[in-house]
């Protein structure tokens, strides 16, 4: 059946996070793999009492269809908190979505024919590339250090690459290395996407989730030719298992994503779209916001310095100042991948996500993602010392 | 920046669907548009429980990620619907999908290169050719009469037609016509299939509304090659505003399948996936649906009566024996798209689907369909009444 195959398919592959989802829900194996939020930051009380009342007395619309686009005030709270941050926006210029993660999907399909190129951070979110295969673009990665992406390699990049169509960046606590882009830098993207044109699609889920050092602009707010397509998302902030994200672009983009979001899917779940919409008329979520904040911070604060004690000395790991995530360089010729299947998991009983999958192009495998956010603190202690032990064997 | 789009968003233009959702917002309109189920038959008060205890026992798991091929317990409870209903399923043979419009998204990536041909009666459910048309398909389309596709000009479609991939077909109560096929020709569609080495596409959210007449089986129950990918709903037995639903197919094509829904948006709603799967297990859906039934007939026979007594005698309505639509047949040469825009939604205030936009390949502009599900009778019976007046006046 396989020779029916469209030739795309031959880009969709399994991923290492699909197969670290699983070991997700074997309750012997601590996982350091997926992003998922601290379950216990949930406002589930609060959500509780919200659903019960949407069901209660507006069940015949929120059980309905509803406009593909989504709520009008969803969209409305949405564009309210994105002008606050600095990028003035409208409810016309939000397009609900079924998490983030489809409008990577989306703004692959509107811009990209086979043998594009988009340009990525190096390493990049795996799951952007699992959306983005389908379409069958090249990449170019651009190297990174502690203050983001490389912006002269950005510039040689686009000066030696044809068939640019977008850069995609994720400026805050980017996934899988934990850094953020310098305001300098985030300025001369802009300068170059302008210069070469091409688009930016930003990618923010973790932006919020600032606990030290300042804020910087979003690229929205720093576009000067409305080259910047915004996904943000409520998994964070909020639940993932309500899926719900947006993409914010230019009206010309937006119609355009409209259409391909009706064609995808019909329209997000208008139950959850309601209880989102009224749990943000009614309960102060940047009150939320900050205490997360803190307990992120004191779990990054006890994964970095769990690290520090149990793992070899040769290991540097990064420090995030907000989001979910740390990562890990082991020593040159160390395999993260082959180490994790031949001894974190069957030994220590620990996952992480090997690093080799975020890059684009050229593969590395002596780094690891680990998150910080699932785990009771007693248990990532007990995991990470248990790893620490190991690695000791092995480095 | 229209320069920078792919080459598929040629094929992404907007549709007398989404422009029709608009109007169904007016409430001076009276939409026979859109399919939306009867918000009075949905199980507000046990979702509303159902909603309530997830969320105040089940919460950390409920609001979090999960896998992103479905709950497995909703997974095995879809399985043994479909097993019961002759189709011999497992839950590993069960994908969630935020809706069945996502399937159709989803095996149209999977099959169609540009230029592959898709099968499809003719007329089709627009929101096939919607999801089916960024991966730049061509169409045949194969006539149909009162039983259904027409199987032998299906056999001279397939026999003359080159790169066939899948036949896409809805076998009950088919949208927009509202006919249904034989059982001698759903066994004959899966002898062709077989004979021509293609694919069958069944998109099924309809067949449990029978209100009259013999149930037949599914396609699924009939493969005898693992040639049938199966597509099942909750919107319409349950509620649209939980986007639910499922494919069901090989498992190659399953697993590619699989891959694809995680590179679209990750997963389901945890949270309405959970609380379907409660609701399965405490209360009785085929009550429900049994319950479902009596209403639809009801509405289908004042809608059909209205029209009899109302409309031009020229207006010979078909009568579907179970499902949400009827299709109209005006007479050669009206049109009923510039008749809605000139006279049924100014004068009448009285909104339908036009038919043309169902037509894959040659337009027919002398067709509407109309749902009878989403209105009280008394604005049903107002609506066509002030409609008929005016159609006379014109036909």
């Amino acid at each position: 059946m396989s020779s029916k195959f469209a030739d795309r398919i031959a880009r969709v592959q399994p991923s290492a996070i699909r197969e670290l989802l699983k070991y997700g829900d074997d309750p012997s194996v601590t996982s350091f793999g997926g992003g998922y939020p601290d379950a216990s930051l949930f406002p589930a009380v609060e959500l509780q009492r919200i659903y019960t009342e949407v069901l209660t007395t507006d069940s015949a619309t929120a059980l309905q269809y509803t406009a593909s686009a989504g709520l009008p005030g969803l969209r409305a709270q949405i564009a309210t908190r994105m002008s606050a941050a600095g990028a003035a926006t409208d409810a016309d210029d939000v397009l609900i979505l079924h998490g983030a993660q489809q409008g990577l999907d989306l703004v692959a399909k509107l811009l990209i024919n086979p043998g594009d190129v988009i340009v990525t951070e190096n390493p990049t979110f795996l799951g952007a590339l699992i959306a983005f295969n389908p379409c069958q673009p090249e990449y170019a990665a651009v190297e990174m250090d502690s203050d983001g992406m490389d912006v002269d390699a950005l510039e040689a990049t686009l000066r030696g690459t044809d068939n640019v169509k977008f850069i995609y960046v994720i400026p805050d606590f980017q996934n899988p290395t934990g850094v953020s882009l310098s305001l300098e830098r985030r300025k001369r993207i802009i300068e170059l996407a302008n210069e070469f044109d091409v688009l930016i699609l930003e990618d923010s889920p973790y932006r919020e989730l600032r606990f030290e050092g300042e804020a910087q602009p979003t690229l929205a707010s720093l576009d000067t030719e409305d080259r910047v397509i915004h996904l943000g998302s409520f998994s964070k902030i909020l639940a993932p298992g309500v899926r719900l994200g947006w993409v914010s672009a230019a009206p010309e983009i937006l119609d355009k994503l409209s259409l391909l979001k009706l064609a995808a899917d019909t329209q997000s779940s208008t139950l959850n779209m309601t209880a989102v919409t009224r749990f943000l008329e009614t309960y102060d979520i940047d009150a939320h916001i900050s205490a997360m904040r803190g307990v992120y911070r004191a779990k990054r604060d006890l994964m970095l310095s769990t690290m520090a004690e149990h793992f070899p000395a040769e290991v540097a790991v990064t420090k995030p100042e907000g989001g979910l995530f740390t990562w890990v360089p082991f020593p040159e010729g160390f395999d993260a991948t082959v180490f994790m299947a031949d001894h974190a998991l069957p030994e220590a009983r620990v996952a992480y996500v090997p690093g080799v999958s975020f890059f684009p192009t050229e593969q590395r495998s002596n780094f690891a993602r680990f998150s910080y956010s699932g785990q009771s603190d007693e248990e990532m202690v007990d995991a990470l010392t248990r790893l620490g032990a190991i690695l000791n064997e092995h480095i």
